[in-house]
């Protein structure tokens, strides 16, 4: 796998902002020290892309393999530890950084699920896993039911990105992910995260749920 | 794995109850979106075969090879969130089909534990994780003690299916799983399964802690 | 991987240690049956090292291959099903017996990725994997938040033992991990974990959450 440079910066950019948006999550959400802090952040920068890798079969995970990729999901959560107070004011802006993972993370996982020969329906769900995996290990081990599960969109931007690289590399020749499908899949899934984010939206709940003690969009405490 | 065609449809056929209890279950026990009924009903779907065939170094999972097995998943999940209301009414016969599926995942795991070169122990043991391993990841996921740990017969009569395989195979002749033992051994773990719901049977508790807070059996929330 | 017979004798001493401490824990934790707490003692004793050996690409894992594994942690499980109240006795005995084990499998763990060709860091944090990875499956089955993430100081002396691994490796010459790098490095971090143990040390909080609701080192329930 010979990224190409930008992809690279990327790509790392994209762990660092889950890293630390990771760990700041867990900071506010669980009593933990200074080891629950930074292995949290790590798991939800690299936790979705070792999915993928182990049911791609492409192990190790390419986590393991590059050795930039866990220093910087170590950095990341270092950081939130000691600055956990302060950057929770910038709260607003890692959200937006985190959306940028989530399309980057989608959009590239689903590509690297085709370039390894998984099918489209396989590659839009290891595209998703990409995404929403390493967030959804972190709140299974700080005792939360993932949001992924129970509101926001977040799962669903990742989804469509996913979908829009698998559908797009099936009309294109070559094999290789193309730039223009690439960027476009992104920026859907980007825009719809942020649109959700700014909105409040949620995914549908099952009929006949709705008004059972819930008082409307983000009260999804239980 | 060229699977017989009869064989195929059965799997699908437990794939699909799975997924439709298992998205039954989470839609009764945590409030969740659309994605997260589907996530969780495919999950309890193909969660369990996933970590036999990880375990087995079987990668990409046989669920990730062929689409109909992620499909069927997603179907189950659907219609469990379309309809929740409608389907709780059929509970009973929805845990029949359950129970089905459980006995035919337990077998075809030890099955092809063995095909794949694994001890009569190691099958055994990844027989009972392909039947009971999905609904375990389901239950973590919306953060319950998981059923199969706990309370009921579940993961028994799936241990007992497993090596009645195990046993099989190693007095006959012949590299894939014989009929007469296959459909013995299923016929027998679902019997243990029906009978165990018919009349509410747990499996033992550490000695000292039955009387301890427990009512009887059935009283397994805590 | 010919282990030699000492390190197998260990290993499998550790295996055991682990299982009867984990499953013990389970047990006081939570209200499962004979089902749950073998199956936790098990998968405390196994979990670290097969989540180590996915992440290697070595798959069946160890714990599959060779069936001693499986037996003895088993064996652990139900003596701690069977004699749970007698066990709480020597509860501290147990604990020494679980920090030999934890300083084996940090050792033996970042040893075995080395020699699978990881890198230093890779190594490091595999074997910190193959010590604490069990014991939080446990944790999140039993609904908790993993104890390595929250207080005491278990993560540290498997990441301290481990790097020594790491580095030792890098000083010497040879395929193998050399006879004294590992007994120094398991020296370590038995030690580092037995007086944590005995002086109550906790690793250090995030700033600013320390006051909070804290009333001092052991009072980690949440």
């Amino acid at each position: 796998m010979p990224m190409p440079p930008l992809l690279l910066v990327l790509d790392l950019a994209g762990t660092f902002a889950f890293a630390l948006n990771g760990a700041l999550t867990a900071v506010r959400e669980a009593r933990i020290d200074i080891v629950g802090v930074v292995t949290l952040g790590m798991i939800t920068a690299v936790g979705g892309g070792i999915i993928r890798d182990v049911l791609l079969g492409a192990v190790p995970p390419a986590a393991f393999v590059d050795w930039r990729y866990l220093t910087v999901a170590a950095a990341g959560g270092l950081l939130a530890f000691l600055f956990a107070g302060r950057l929770n004011r910038f709260a607003s802006a890692i959200d937006v950084l985190d959306a940028a993972g989530l399309a980057l993370f989608a959009v590239t996982g689903a590509g690297k699920a085709l370039a390894f020969g998984a099918g489209p329906l396989q590659a839009i769900i290891l595209g998703a896993v990409t995404g929403v995996g390493g967030g959804t290990m972190r709140d299974v081990l700080i005792r939360k039911v993932p949001g992924v599960l129970s509101s926001g969109l977040y799962a669903i931007p990742a989804l469509v990105g996913a979908a829009l690289v698998a559908v797009g590399e099936s009309v294109e020749v070559g094999p290789v992910l193309g730039v223009p499908v690439a960027v476009g899949a992104a920026a859907v899934c980007f825009l719809i995260r942020v649109v959700g984010l700014h909105y409040g939206l949620d995914a549908p709940r099952p009929p006949g749920t709705d008004r059972a003690g819930s008082p409307g969009p983000g009260a999804d405490g239980n």
